[in-house]
């Protein structure tokens, strides 16, 4: 109907192998374009079909992309001088933001020549520009970041959104995020049929606040026409849990969750370390365990999850961590690798048109463009 | 000024051992009665100053207790019949629950003849009645539940409210919570001058919700005559970390935390057991590990900070944990215990009274009683 489908050869390319050209800002992360760069060649060897246009200082990144011998014949540079640092303030960066990179790169997908855009620069620099060069999709209030999270789930995922696009989100925005997100978990995760869940508190007599009733009657009625399975609210140890595969909350919680999720997750990480070190004998359990360790280490690597997707605009967009270091950048690349090759952007495009044009046909979907809409 | 200090010898008693007596909820976990009485046992072996009354049907708590000899005369049972389930609705449980264990063990608190009360019950219910039985501390708009989170500073531990009482806190709420959580911590923690932070998102661009930036400054200027060091705004990264000591927010965010922080803990537990069952060497290298594993088990263990603490009542309420063992019982009775020793309930009672006072006095302490007091 939305001609909204998973690729069955979403990974590996079918008969034809198309290729996807990735928009990459250079300059944004906290370790350099080196770093970028580098991450970029390592995301080629997994993906032969990529290419990139990279954007940045051209004496700067010139040199770096030649020392890179599989990245020659898929790299072009588009000379940007400027830099979005991390303290410019909102109005600073609306005006003066036109000879960075950061621009630079959402532009190669404003004009379709890339099919979606990575950046490490500052999350909200990156989503003022995204929409303000992008712009929103029609029937989209607020758009949202999408995050993966490690999951019990088989596909070792869960996505959350908002993780911090906008502070504040009513019952339209939450049912927009649940479209957003299932199509994401769809298009992303590979899963035909997503079980979506809302964020709530659970103890019984304070089933949280008001607005999160009038949200969950709303994405109730929208599920069976969105194609997901709605499993209703869900609490905080389900966001890592298997009771369902993409987990719906404001940007205020959303974000809080993740960073809370973060820090725990760190917190462990030291004290499995202290723990090994504790005797000379648990120093020796910890060399034969080290493989073990490794594995641990691997799976709950933040770095394999590395990019929040915006969603809600006119092209993808991947938010890479500012401190990413180059498997952190190629994590980021493969994401939005796969996304373009998914037409992602296209099929959230039509899912979000459809429920739009539902609620306006005066189906019994609810609506969807405000209060006025029929 | 408020008789608020640090006790020296807050564990240890000092001259003379005063005894301390704790109200229990024989009922309300989900593992039952025996379970209930082998926690406050083993309590006995660390405290031996602590009596309690246990609240339940006389002829199922009696034996229980009689096989427990360290029981023997520091164990009064009061007969209660009844049991709050966890799917009372609150109305029934404002109507029916006078008869239960709950109910009971609460009214130990409020005539005076225990310290404090320790129930395994519906955390909802028990807070209903707690407000009901013992009424909140005058002043007080909201009672918190606070927590205490594994953490990287030196005392191990953060406190971090509300954990779910309210879904919702004005920032006369969030600066109660402080006042309310810095004086736990000095008390629970033994920190003389804790350090509060104010939990927000942190992207430069969107600053949190305007309710945030009233909060921030009305604490900013409460925090000298409260004796705490207020750090700003932190995010959930500084939930288990060591920028502050006490994390304030509102019930909604902090429960969505908590969980958020429990799952992810339990879901890195699983990776690790997953991680080491991988290969008959990775199996072998686990038992070799097995003393370090422990050791960070015990670390993050749930049990050792079992127990929920009620704010800004007229008396101090434990809340354990619904699924707690006899080792989870037994540190909520503990924590309960040192509450008692250190004469909590009173110092939080003239702490929340000196502000409200300072307040209604016209001093440049903000207003706390509501809009119309000087």
């Amino acid at each position: 109907m939305t001609g909204e489908q998973v690729h069955p050869g979403q990974t590996s390319s079918g008969d034809a192998p198309e290729r996807i050209t990735i928009s990459v800002d250079a300059m944004g992360g906290d370790k350099g374009p080196a770093t970028v760069v580098a991450g970029i060649s390592r995301s080629v060897k997994a993906n032969p079909d990529i290419a990139f246009i990279l954007h940045g200082p051209k004496d700067v990144i010139g040199p770096l992309v030649a020392r890179r011998k599989n990245l020659a014949g898929r790299c072009e540079i588009r000379d940007a001088r400027g830099v979005v640092s991390m303290d410019d303030k909102p109005g600073h960066i609306l005006r003066a933001s036109k000879d960075t990179s950061m621009y630079s790169a959402l532009d190669s997908v404003r004009i379709g020549e890339a099919s979606a855009c990575v950046s490490c620069g500052n999350t909200g620099a990156l989503m003022l520009l995204s929409v303000v060069r992008l712009r929103k999709l029609p029937g989209v209030y607020r758009p949202a970041i999408a995050v993966l999270w490690p999951s019990h789930n088989p596909q070792e995922f869960n996505v959350m959104l908002d993780a911090g696009a906008d502070v504040k989100a009513d019952e339209r925005d939450l049912l927009q995020y649940a479209l957003m997100g299932a199509s994401y978990a769809r298009n992303g995760l590979g899963l035909e049929r997503p079980r979506v869940g809302l964020l709530n508190v659970g103890t019984e007599e304070f089933k949280g606040r008001p607005e999160m009733r009038a949200a969950n009657d709303l994405i109730a009625e929208n599920a069976a026409a969105a194609k997901f399975d709605y499993v209703g609210f869900v609490e905080g140890s389900d966001i890592p849990g298997n009771r369902c595969d993409v987990i719906v909350t404001d940007g205020f919680t959303g974000n809080v969750a993740l960073k809370t999720g973060e820090g725990t997750a760190s917190l462990i990480g030291y004290f499995l370390k202290e723990a090994f070190k504790y005797t000379p004998l648990s120093r020796l359990a910890s060399l034969l365990a080290y493989t073990s360790l490794q594995r641990l280490k691997k799976r709950i690597d933040p770095r394999r999850v590395n990019g929040g997707v915006f969603l809600g605009l006119n092209g993808t967009v991947v938010k890479s961590h500012g401190g990413a270091d180059a498997t952190g950048v190629a994590a980021a690349v493969k994401l939005a690798f796969q996304l373009g090759q998914s037409h992602f952007s296209e099929k959230l495009a039509a899912r979000i048109a459809a429920a739009t044009m539902a609620a306006s046909d005066g189906s019994d979907i609810k609506d969807l463009k405000g209060g006025d809409a029929k």
